[in-house]
């Protein structure tokens, strides 16, 4: 049975792991017959959102204690994952993406990215196995990566931004996929265009498909 | 487009609602065809549990602020629920279920019953539409109706406590459903087993199914 990482940023997606992108990318690996391991950074989140205001709350959380939330306890720091025991590692959205795992949402092109994230980005690539990224999550693949094809869908500031991190951008609608056979990248737009929860699943399932394809 | 109210109970299995199955019923209801609107009751959370270790956190959190995590920030106070702008309603399962909607997770049979859930399960069932609930849930269900058919799955504990509120109990596994005709009440175990996530999926999909039936 193949077995994929889930990397999670937090819980919410505001401030964490977009929860339907997380929630549906678990269930595409389960309905295709693999398997998923969560991991998330041992981190403070870089900060706390009211969901219901959207505001800013004066509190302090982890992303992995957080991100346990939607994994059920089942769950490891990243700076355990090796690319030895995956066939592939794919990363849901949700702002955490760009706020826990790296500084895009912060800092645009100049971010900086978790060194825990660089180092599973990077040894799933040098070991020729592929990588998922949905939402906004290919902004911090292309930081890693640069030279990389990916959608984020059809926003152009993004899209702008991630061109200038050196990626060719592709735009795309609902379940769409990219697909870059260099490095082994595949990427979906989910919430980053204004969609259903089903075309939530449609861009998991597609992202899920191809990396076990290609793995 | 059929209409139906979904319940959370805060957001995350051990102190709040179950990140799946609310998920997941969210997508059955889209996937079918129909519209979902969120809920929670805005009343403190019993207490809050770190997910990665199980142990109980020192920090204070709002049910219907963590519920809107899940809910993307569309979600309703539980106060302003009024049947008759839903075709339906579904609880979906996690430890807040019964911690925070209700206390029988802490109190048994003798629980009581947030005056909100009370009153959102009661004018439904008055205006003969269908209730759904999955995992713990249908121990608030029968702590309202009384004499309800219901599944909790398996475990013998549980199924005696909720009999003891007046409920016919049935045994079932994975994605089965109880139905019951009287009070149009229809009921999953969902992860009261030990479950995939694709299982939770049968479940919620089962459950919501039923409930478009009847409603």
């Amino acid at each position: 049975m193949k077995k994929i990482a889930v990397v999670l940023a937090g819980c919410g997606v505001y401030d964490g792991a977009e929860i339907h992108e997380a929630t549906l990318t678990m269930l595409a690996i389960s309905q295709q017959g693999a398997e998923y391991q969560c991991f998330a950074p041992d981190v403070k989140q870089a900060h706390v959102v009211n969901h219901l205001t959207g505001e800013e709350m004066p509190e302090s959380r982890n992303v992995l204690v957080e991100a346990a939330r939607i994994a059920r306890g089942n769950i490891k720091p990243l700076s355990e994952y090796k690319a030895s025991d995956f066939d592939a590692i794919v990363f849901p959205g949700g702002f955490g993406a760009a706020k826990n795992l790296c500084t895009f949402a912060f800092d645009g092109p100049d971010c900086s990215v978790n060194p825990d994230v660089e180092g599973a980005i990077r040894s799933t690539v040098v070991a020729e196995k592929p990588v998922g990224a949905l939402c906004i999550s290919p902004a911090l693949i292309t930081k890693v990566l640069g030279d990389v094809e990916v959608t984020i869908g059809q926003d152009a500031g993004t899209a702008a931004a991630i061109e200038k991190l050196g990626a060719t951008h592709i735009a795309t609608t609902h379940g769409e996929i990219v697909v870059d056979n260099k490095y082994k990248v595949v990427t979906t737009p989910c919430y980053m265009l204004d969609a259903t929860i089903s075309q939530i699943a449609d861009g998991a399932n597609n992202v899920v498909a191809k990396v076990l394809e290609m793995a």
